[in-house]
């Protein structure tokens, strides 16, 4: 349903054999790229993963290890004959960033279209996904993404019929349009069963732990979350430099009674994060070590039957 | 003496195990590095040479597989505490792409100095190595760099006596000063023997077969040449786009007569190069069909004895 690939889980320098932290998104064929640093190509190439049919390009903020990779991508996508738009969207200066990248990607044959925004949240669509942008604490302006697929509400006959609704108004009724028949207003409701939970997931790296995260992330499917050092030294350095720590974000993530969480953006300095396990789930059993190119597809719940 | 790493060998898009082509040069402690694409630092990591000590980058041409490295590498630079200016040197352009490339990476810590050149050949000293930029046939302007470490002449006892030279005077003419003594003039050719050959390494790429890539690849102690091609459609192609085949290369690596040649920006369509191994050897038996990460140290020939 909505296919989640973590392509790195780098931070500030990409290594060998760790790519930088950028998360690729498939719901129903529409593809979203967030954050695109120096390899973030190379890294879908090696998930057999086209960049061609992205749609879209999300930026948390404009650090080059979040970005530096763009002018390339956008290249490689000119080079596989790709001919429709591209979105690219993210925090205001964005434009400024953009002229940057066509100094070095000189010729894109395809049209670049582009969204800043500047609100403390922000809110747009693309395909089935709902992005919600909202603020972070880092060192410059830097945004999360929670992103949303709504669950279409079960017809139920059972309530059509007790509603007395015509059959032959049960396909219009049941795509959410609202009908004057007869001298009665027939409402979506009337046919449809009670709301139905979609799947939410939440991404947000580079700040210092903050209540918008831990509000987001509420009981969240998946929770992608900073981890970028796990031990005092680091600390103290997540504290200097507005970064977030793996005991803050397995505490956040046990907070927000996320299902899952997984780590990302660890330090260079973090040579095997794999050290801080058995500490990070006597925090949160949930939280995920997790390593470039974990993946998970996110499916509903089962539907609940009636006599739950 | 002049330690060469080819860090690697891909044209045009980035791959898993294939990184663009770039070559790091290191002569008695004077570091170059030769076009920086899309993830040419973490080539650079995985040979473990480290980026901190590079003096100057110099550029072929502005396609984006030569040169979208940059900000990630400078930025890397100054998370290494880089206080050290760096000098970049490349074709009229690269004040415009320098700019491009701040607004990525905003803020760098050290001095960046370059120079823009124009003419048909340019030459330059860094540390022990001379460069001549030498211009190709690509699309857009684009030069060869042809690297010469010179040897410096050996000290003749004999030749010393010979001349009557004063033993106080034998260093400060080996250095290459000229004194003037009792009424002599005392020249350093008074007490050097021979000149000795030096190296020479010639690196084209991205360029159409050319007369300037003949001539300063002549009796080369290694030329890096491009082969981008290896079959009939191929050709096709680096015609209409302005690169050179493997069999173009390697004829030109025969007439030249050098000593060894390592091809290089393979298409991501050339999947083995090794495919054409048996093809190219019979054109040129000289021809190594390098890997990322080729390596030599080249070093000056034995000197002869007197007998010789």
């Amino acid at each position: 349903m909505l296919d989640v690939c973590l392509l790195g889980t780098g931070g500030t320098v990409p290594l060998p054999g760790r790519w930088l932290t950028s998360l690729y998104l498939n719901c129903a064929g529409s593809a979203v790229l967030i954050d695109c640093g120096e390899g973030t190509q190379i890294a879908l190439h090696q998930q057999r993963i086209s960049c061609k049919h992205i749609d879209a390009i999300l930026f948390t903020h404009y650090h080059a290890d979040h970005t530096a990779g763009l002018p390339g991508i956008l290249l490689t996508m000119a080079k596989s004959d790709r001919t429709d738009p591209i979105t690219i969207i993210g925090p205001k200066g964005l434009g400024e960033v953009l002229k940057g990248v066509m100094m070095i990607a000189r010729y894109v044959p395809f049209e670049i279209r582009y969204m800043e925004f500047d609100a403390k949240e922000e809110q747009f669509d693309i395909g089935p996904m709902h992005f919600t942008a909202f603020a972070l604490k880092h060192s410059v302006t830097c945004y999360g993404f929670e992103v949303t697929v709504n669950r279409t509400r079960r017809f139920d006959p059972q309530k059509a019929q007790q509603n007395d609704i015509p059959k032959r108004m049960w396909g219009i009724l049941q795509k959410g349009q609202t009908v004057e028949h007869e001298g009665r207003t027939l409402t979506p409701d009337m046919v449809l069963g009670d709301e139905r939970k979609g799947l939410k997931l939440v991404y947000a790296t580079d700040t210092r732990p903050c209540e918008a995260i831990r509000e987001h992330a509420k009981d969240a499917d998946l929770f992608i979350g900073e981890g970028m050092y796990g031990d005092e030294e680091g600390s103290e350095k997540a504290r200097h430099n507005k970064h977030m720590t793996m005991q803050e974000s397995a505490q956040i993530a046990l907070d927000a009674n996320v299902k899952e969480h997984w780590f990302t953006h660890y330090s260079p300095s973090v040579r095997d994060p794999f050290e801080y396990e058995e500490e990070i789930h006597a925090i949160c059993a949930r939280t995920v070590i997790a390593k470039d190119g974990q993946r998970a597809d996110l499916a509903f719940e089962h539907e609940e039957t009636k006599e739950d």
